[in-house]
């Protein structure tokens, strides 16, 4: 169902580009001098199966990841990992806040294997990785204040979902100032269409959604 | 075309409800003690036709608005407007961020007609109208400890668009440890689909989506 | 010499405060109706001797949270905690941002005993302790949405110090739309006189700056 | 009194430097390589006479903020200047949240000429007016995302008051990863040994407090 759902998608989407395009919308922001990456949520408990939060793709999106790790690494450019755990569910105050009652917070326990990034994807030594509580990997974290310091003016996002904390980070990080640049192959969800009519959303209004390729080329043909 | 893609969403919506249900997704976080309403961006440049930013279906949204705003006022609880308006544009630095490199924020200029609330719904005195720059009601602005200091625990949301300011501001509504309930006739857009698609992922993870009618019927049977 | 410098500065408080009551500053902001206790950086590297950050005056600062600790236990009121420590100073990026380009940020290893609340106030199963890394409790934490989730209207603030993270933290919860109370005999700091003038300076502006019997006596009289 | 007070404070700001500079504080966070100039507060009400906001010492500030503008101006760098007001004090919600609790915001109602800045010193055309709620020219306003995506990496900050506005904002801007320079004889307050005691905080530990001509003389001597 997802391939019939993504062609009705392709037939709106390009209807609405046309409207957006007539009206001034998707531009592109294009890149600054100095990029980060920033990998969201690619923890065990949504990169493996069988876990609520599991997502779908991932034969995909594990690759892309590890040629943007690589392209980053090579050129000495900050990577910023984010996953998501809670310390306390149950109690007179939780640092869930209210997320528990609309999604299945309660099975990310901080320390737990579930909350780890995957050792596929694995953070190297000096590489950060943000335990956030909301979906944005900004909202209620010191991530933009790090990324200005490091004079960081343009983030690659990718990661999962789609539909929550990749989105959200894409929001929050060009309302924060910085160039926002998401990467097609290495995003995913859980459910149909979601990716689809997220970065469709994206590219129309908070950052430009481009193909790993040109991510790729980019890092090549510049020195940071 | 919009009620073609429409249908085609409820499909593959009714898939994507029974996955999120089975994995502990979509949950009610229901009313607090006292709810604010937070209408978004109903000015002119959105509510009437021939604007950039012009929404769609207004004949509904606006008769919404009116209801809740009476059912609102007839309770003498908290209600805050926002609007999208910019100073500068081309400068040193400029109030729009990066943002009008994606979107066409140059013309949202402050004091315009364009960015001052639609008089069919305006505000009365006492009540605020903020003046956002980003897409959420929340970032950057002074909104979450104004409803923090004013008692409230539950942010009712209305207004366009559902695929940036409305949702965006749903995302920080529950971050910041507001319940946070949208009002689906209340809500607009201005392409196909998109008021479909954003109200599923919200209602999926950030919000309960309801109907106009389960909202004033709150309102009237409750005493704040 | 802090004696004689407290000397010098209650008097020109005197003077100060006659001014600031002639011009409707110190005004009282009083309780509400369910208070949280906020522990500020009371780990280690501050309680103890012989580190950069060790303040003064732990005899009297550690029995006045041992006090409060067991007022708001027996109350079962939220009690967070909060320590300052880092992963990476060194690096493509770091979560020291620019902080220890002013301070010695560099000796806050997150995970190493320095940064561990002390044990003789040791947070319970079931309270959290917040990693933050800037001088406020709140900026770049999720603090703000888990009080207010919780229903918290009112910040008991303790800890040190005075003159940045106890400070800082206040500006921020009265900001967020929370009353701020914060006890006199619970707040240190390193150097001579910080702790008078900033509690002279919070009390002006910011929150009420109690005598820790008064705020025990208000928890022991009110149920929550 | 003021100077009996200061030369008191000096004496043991003396003895607190000692300990400070052996501990690893007080460090210089110097300049990066596009600063803004951040005017905080300079408005009627805390620069002319006769109001409850009254300032201290305009005779200097106004003149140091003369030559701050023509500097800034000349090399084409960015200028934002503050002012705080108010739409509602009395209502179902205030934009004052809870300050005017602990001081009289009452009387900074938003258009009138108290609130307009100072027009011996008034922003030029293209220079943005950010009207705040809080302390921090950077809490609830679009300040850091604004500079961020202005290239701009130092904030140079004037203005009143030292011990809430200034001091704030200062904290808040390394916290959001700016260096922050404070200009000595650019910040006032109105009480006695306020400036004092709060740029020797500033200086220990949030940011460089330099004299006024060592500033003209680095923005003289430099290209931006």
């Amino acid at each position: 169902m997802s391939d019939k759902i993504d062609a009705a998608l392709e037939t709106v989407f390009g209807a609405n580009s046309e409207l957006y395009q007539g009206r001034g919308f998707q531009r592109r922001i294009g890149w600054g001098a100095k990029p980060a990456l920033l990998v969201i949520d690619m923890a065990n408990a949504w990169t493996r199966p069988d876990h609520a939060f599991s997502c779908l793709g991932m034969d995909e999106i594990i690759p892309a990841h590890e040629a943007l790790l690589d392209a980053f690494r090579a050129k000495g450019l900050p990577i910023i990992y984010t996953t998501t755990a809670y310390e306390v569910i149950d109690g007179a105050v939780t640092d869930a806040g209210l997320w528990h009652k609309k999604i299945p917070a309660e099975v990310l326990s901080a320390g737990s294997p579930a909350v780890a990034i995957d050792e596929r994807i694995a953070p190297q030594p000096g590489e950060i990785v943000i335990t956030k509580k909301r979906a944005s990997g900004f909202h209620g974290t010191p991530l933009a204040g790090m990324l200005r310091a490091a004079g960081v003016d343009t983030v690659v996002i990718t990661g999962v979902t789609a539909s929550a904390c990749v989105r959200n980070s894409c929001e929050d990080a060009i309302a924060d100032g910085f160039r926002t640049i998401v990467v097609r192959e290495a995003v995913g969800d859980r459910i149909a269409g979601a990716v689809a009519w997220n970065l469709f959303d994206i590219d129309a209004k908070f950052g430009d959604v481009e193909p790993l390729e040109a991510v790729l080329d980019h890092l090549r043909r510049n020195d940071f």
